[in-house]
């Protein structure tokens, strides 16, 4: 019996697209297919779906209804603050009307989340930033995007809200861009409610060692979600669990484990040119099979080679169980 | 006077997308309403154009009357090879049928080129290359590239032809990555008629120094067009000309001119948030002063400094124009 | 007048390795050596001095009595915690004996700031961290980080103490790597006399804004010194000034001014080919003729396309006091 | 039985410094020391030998005499063309005197490998780059470099020659940097006795897909020998085989055998903090592992899972075997 109940970030399931392939890299998916696809996993028991909905047809019943079809639940309500209107920031647009509608569209993102029994509600607030230097004052930035999260964290003290930190993209720089960067934030909102979501490759990506970023945030208490993907360091892939840094996705492995998580693990992938379904289970099994070479680690004798520090020793540990080294 | 005719990629004042924005950074743009924008910038001569035009209604003829309205004229036509159909690749596409389609749409992009009187026709194989390891075959996809290439040239030897290189985006990795890559393309290639676009940015995020990939390239006679732009070392952000590398940008002005260059420069950029017409008038004007600023810089004396290697006296002189360093 | 005391570390004036000319960029250079070396730069009022010095026949009153001989003074005292003994760590050293001898090192480099009238003494823990995925508890580290500064700062509560952060090197990963994480172990250190030192290239190569870190530091009442240097984002070059990023460098110089700084500016170079008397010059040369421009700017407007988020406004404000824009 | 005989760049038992440990990582270790630590290896048969040696005491004769206890043999000679006499460059150094200084000491180096029977005399002009913008004649630093190999290789026509080529450090810009331009440069050069020394880590550090490039350089006929080592993709970190990245070590392994490699493997680490001796034995028991994890593969599959740019299928089967992928 798997470890772990597995979840994902709906949009793997949906349309992509991109600067260059503007006519998008498939056909639109709606919000119900792309759960239909998502149960074709047979995996999943949680999805953090995006709202609002595809198509304003569709209700918060109909996506209730079409997850309970599947057996399945929604782990997180993330509202889209960031998109054509939000394209100079949510909760730090210079404009205060912009600003009040990325809050409003939150404080509805965080009635769905409890109307639709979601873990928490997630802000990912990608448009929140800046490209050119001399662009904005960074002090103000930092005065709204902690004013508007407490704005709406404050509204909700019973839903659990958590920001999901990324170094850049769409912006050149994202100012929730680390692990520390976004404890200093929710310090600042001061409520209890708010914590973050930990990505793998978000972490990566901003040059931490993601099992030590979890490890932080664990011990401030923040820790609310977990998900997993890959990518080549300077950008966002979103590749499938393993595909590039086997090693460091079992590190962050042991890492949740030694932490005592209990709730699922997320993926957050963009398989553009794969097959969605495929590309998800394999990270599945991918994950799967990395905690069976955990469970068959001497993770006592790991821990004292790390007391050491001793690189070789951890290493040789987790590489004798993937490859098999020669001991003779 | 200025010393360069100025040019720009037409994508520069169409519609943005990304893969968070999916409901566009502003409203769809057709070809001629982007020939009408770019006119307004008041400085443009030549256009590189895109093929298809946005809309199958717009014939050559229109969009040759509407340049000609504006008293413009086609450095180049593109044709839009990374497109869904394309996702694989283009000339790379595992695909046999996909791959002629490929060439298909390339000698009509020829085709075009040669009746709109485009000085050249480029190549952005921007499809071509892989995003996982062990994804491909690399030996197939360099034939496949060179041989997709050849068809295309060979069948047009009257036509100039070109490629961009770029090491990333929308693929993981691309196979025309760099200037020097791109010239051993063209030598298996083998005709006459095939040379290398040169982006700065794209030179700039491949760790290549601009100036020296530019040199390389001119001494082999591949030269065959020039685009200005800017980012951040490790993505091609396409921001406006100097916001980040002015150094850089002036030393590739330098370069420029040492080869004798007497075509226009062209701007790729993707003004995300920006108004386009504002982001190429102040490239332009960008251009313009660095120009003036190289007007008046002792070239002979930079030349000494170099033949030292002295990084600072170089520096210096430079500096000394942009920022009147105290000599006293 | 210039606006700011200049100063510098003084290993700019000291003797350069690195791992392929291990025969050295040139001959050794005592302590007393480099201070009179710093003082030929006419411009220097403070060094940053690392501690032990290059010979114990130097005492803390020899290098006293040169800076005064010199009109200079001590802006700071930076114990080597990064030599051989601390390879693999100092605060974090597997070895208790080892991580005592650190914190033993930074108390007398302590008592010595306090002996020269240094400013401040510095941690630079160089080594603390790691190199291989598995290779720490990171969890371990983090705590011994924590407590060896607390053993070392609580001891001397007239003492200012400040953390220059960097990503990595020697380390792949530094322990102390961000603006943000390094105010975190602040804050888990718990005194009131640890600050950080901000240096602008480590922000850079950290994926910082410089001048949003400068700011973030600022709004906790945690900086205590800044330094300046150039690189190319992935590594600390330790280059002049404004050689590379001068538009960047203007920003942070203008966040500087905003927050009210009236302390030295100090330089972190690494001239490994060049005269560091004519490095060190140059670079103070720049930020001269960088405040001249500051003080041309009109800093309301230019706040005022900051509060609209206007990329262009600003940048065009700043290129065109170095490049003189057409505004016709 | 190994595939593969194993060999080492002598420097891996030496000793390591950098600009902070500037005591050194360990004691000083002789050319003689050094090989008898590589024999403790017990699997290395050939090293590739700094010259000079590090003491003028030691004569070719003594270490030839040395490796023939050892039962080892010599890869290559690799002269020392990268210390403080050649810091602005070697062939490419501003003095006509220093370039003619570089000339002499690779004639003496090739001298040297004929003398002591190894299969190459290798380049490494680490030193000949840029470090600034505006610092060099581009065009000159590329006919300097040609013309300065091409004196040592023509000069000895019956020794193999190989450039091993490195985007940067201990310049921030090294002129032999990917494997594209170092072709160009060897048909600059335009003898037949000169090849590349592919270095894995070098390669993806350069952005390249280590396997494309071996491709490609075998595809040319130049590839001499091949380097393993692994890192973290912005810098030559050195580390262990298959630490950072065994599957796309996996894959470059597969590249090697498919072009029918016959020679030896050579690792280029620097073992900084640990037993050189144990990390080169971990390095080669990783090594002997992905060969049998080789053995094991279905080729067929993934050659026709390649056909079709599966990327699934293909990270499949090699995680599979690392992991033990759930098929059920």
């Amino acid at each position: 019996m798997a470890r772990y109940e597995y979840g994902a970030g709906l949009w793997l399931f949906g349309q992509f697209v991109d600067r260059y392939a503007s006519d998008a890299y498939g056909p639109p998916v709606s919000t119900l297919e792309a759960i239909d696809r998502a149960a074709e996993v047979g995996r999943l028991s949680v999805l953090d779906i995006n709202y609002p909905f595809t198509d304003p047809a569709i209700s918060v019943a109909d996506v209730k209804a079409r997850l309970d079809a599947h057996g399945m639940r929604a782990a997180a309500i993330t509202p889209h603050i960031y998109t054509r209107t939000f394209q100079l920031g949510s909760f730090t647009n210079p404009s205060p009307a912009v600003r009040q509608e990325a809050i409003d569209l939150c404080k509805r993102a965080a009635e769905v989340a409890a109307e639709i029994g979601a873990s928490y509600s997630k802000f990912w607030p990608g448009q929140d930033g800046h490209d050119y230097p001399l662009q904005v004052d960074h002090a103000r930035l930092w005065h709204d995007e902690v004013e508007g999260m407490r704005q709406v964290v404050s509204a909700f003290p019973e839903v659990q809200f958590a920001i999901e930190y990324k170094l850049k993209e769409p912006r050149a720089h994202m100012l929730m861009s680390t692990a520390a960067i976004t404890l200093l934030a929710i310090q600042d909102v001061g409520t209890d409610n708010l914590g973050i979501v930990m990505d793998f490759g978000h972490s990566l990506f901003a040059k931490e060692a993601p099992a030590a970023a979890l490890q932080l945030v664990h011990s401030r208490g923040k820790l609310v979600s977990v998900e997993l993907n890959d990518n080549r360091l300077e950008w966002d892939d979103d590749l499938t669990v393993g595909s590039v840094h086997p090693v460091e996705t079992i590190e962050f492995l042991i890492a949740v484990r030694r932490i005592g998580w209990d709730k699922p693990l997320l993926l957050d992938q963009f398989p553009f040119r794969e097959n969605p379904v495929d590309a998800a289970r394999q990270s599945i099994e991918t994950l799967d099979a990395m905690e069976r070479l955990i469970d068959r680690l001497d993770l006592d004798a790991l821990a004292a080679a790390q007391s050491r520090h001793d690189a070789l020793a951890g290493q040789r540990m987790v590489l004798d169980q993937m490859l098999g080294l020669d001991r003779s």
